[in-house]
């Protein structure tokens, strides 16, 4: 990589995980399909995510005490069950079916393009997801991190600025010295508050075929842009 | 594996790191050896490694805040400097000097035992390093792990319960579906005590070459006890 470039002294790019790396809603559309349900599993996917932020909002905000992601998306689960008038479902089966999570399939490019970036840099993931469920998902899906990092390790969630600024002190670098690689403008733009570098992937199918992902145009201020993993690291000589 | 034997139902296998997976003592007198002091390097090694302990005890207590083992290891560095009288280093030098314990060489077995294991387990550390600094060894020395647990993530250092308990807490499993793996038998008697299985790991030559291993003879509480990662991985039919 040209010594000037904007990720010359970039040392660690920490990854989002949901959307990002692995196919949530193709996952989850799969695996409902399979319980021959009388629901539209994509619908079914898309409430259950929509669940997401606002039971972290009430973690964020104090009204929960510290509750771990599998426990957040059991509460919400249970909840769209009941929407949907699903009653058919024993305990075994709802605990089995919230444990999709941790069986998530990767992006087609994503084990090609961890393995290029990690022969350059740490790559270590950024997730609200629980230890356990991400190191579960690596290890079905071949996810080659170097270190698995999670809200549980800084008892925050994103976008809590402990997550973000959590990665350079475990290594011991300053801010710019991290690159968030993430497929949310969100997430990357209180990264970029913070001062770490941003790299933003392209992920027209996450929500889904009923929704569009509002987020792919370019944004000026974000440091890469990348179709998927294996362009980012085109980009970055690895 | 025969579904009674003792390790049937365990899932996670954590290793401690220092000395079971890494050879610290050879590790530190080859770094030492190389930087031309005059003192006897194999005395420099045990006298680093022999405040680490102490260093702990302070935090355990509370004396001391939480500190990680990098700022640990340095304030016993900066002590042995002097009882060893050597004052040739630049802060520089000491800070490299410091970070050696991101490099130790593993064990000639370690990454080819480990992988066989990987295949059967759910194989983690439970480690007093640091993140930072488990991730840059396992990266510099190829070890294959599915999680990195240290005593950074519960906020305790080993023998607090914290630590061992939390191995299980973090996959949801009950403490006998998780074996604590190391070289030291008061971990394993931690772990024991708290109804985890355990498994001893003969490293007769984790204190280098003038201080004998006291820990090697079997015990009867053990577990399983083995040579090497190898020849646990026999016993473990992985």
């Amino acid at each position: 990589m040209n010594p000037s470039s904007p990720a010359s002294q970039v040392k660690v790019l920490a990854f989002d995980v949901f959307g990002t790396v692995v196919d949530w809603h193709g996952s989850i559309v799969r695996e409902v399909s399979s319980l021959g349900l009388s629901v539209d599993p994509v619908d079914f996917a898309s409430a259950w995510r929509n669940g997401y932020r606002p039971a972290m909002a009430r973690v964020r905000s104090g009204e929960l005490p510290w509750t771990r992601i599998d426990d957040l998306h059991r509460m919400i689960l249970d909840q769209v069950l009941l929407d949907f008038g699903i009653t058919s479902l024993s305990e075994e089966q709802k605990r089995h079916l919230n444990l999709v999570w941790h069986r998530l399939a990767a992006w087609p490019d994503s084990v090609s393009g961890l393995t290029r970036l990690k022969r350059q840099f740490t790559i270590v993931t950024l997730s609200n997801g629980n230890l356990g469920l991400l190191a579960d998902m690596a290890k079905n899906a071949g996810l080659p991190w170097d270190l698995i990092l999670s809200a549980e390790v800084f008892r925050h969630y994103k976008p809590d600025p402990e997550t973000y600024l959590g990665v350079g002190q475990t290594f011991d670098l300053p801010p710019e010295q991290t690159m968030l690689v993430a497929s949310h403008k969100d997430d990357l733009a209180a990264a970029h508050a913070l001062g770490l570098k941003t790299a933003f992937i392209e992920r027209p199918a996450e929500f889904g075929p009923k929704k569009a992902n509002p987020d792919l145009p370019r944004a000026s201020w974000t440091t890469f842009h990348a179709t998927d993993f294996n362009h980012l690291a085109d980009q970055l000589g690895a």
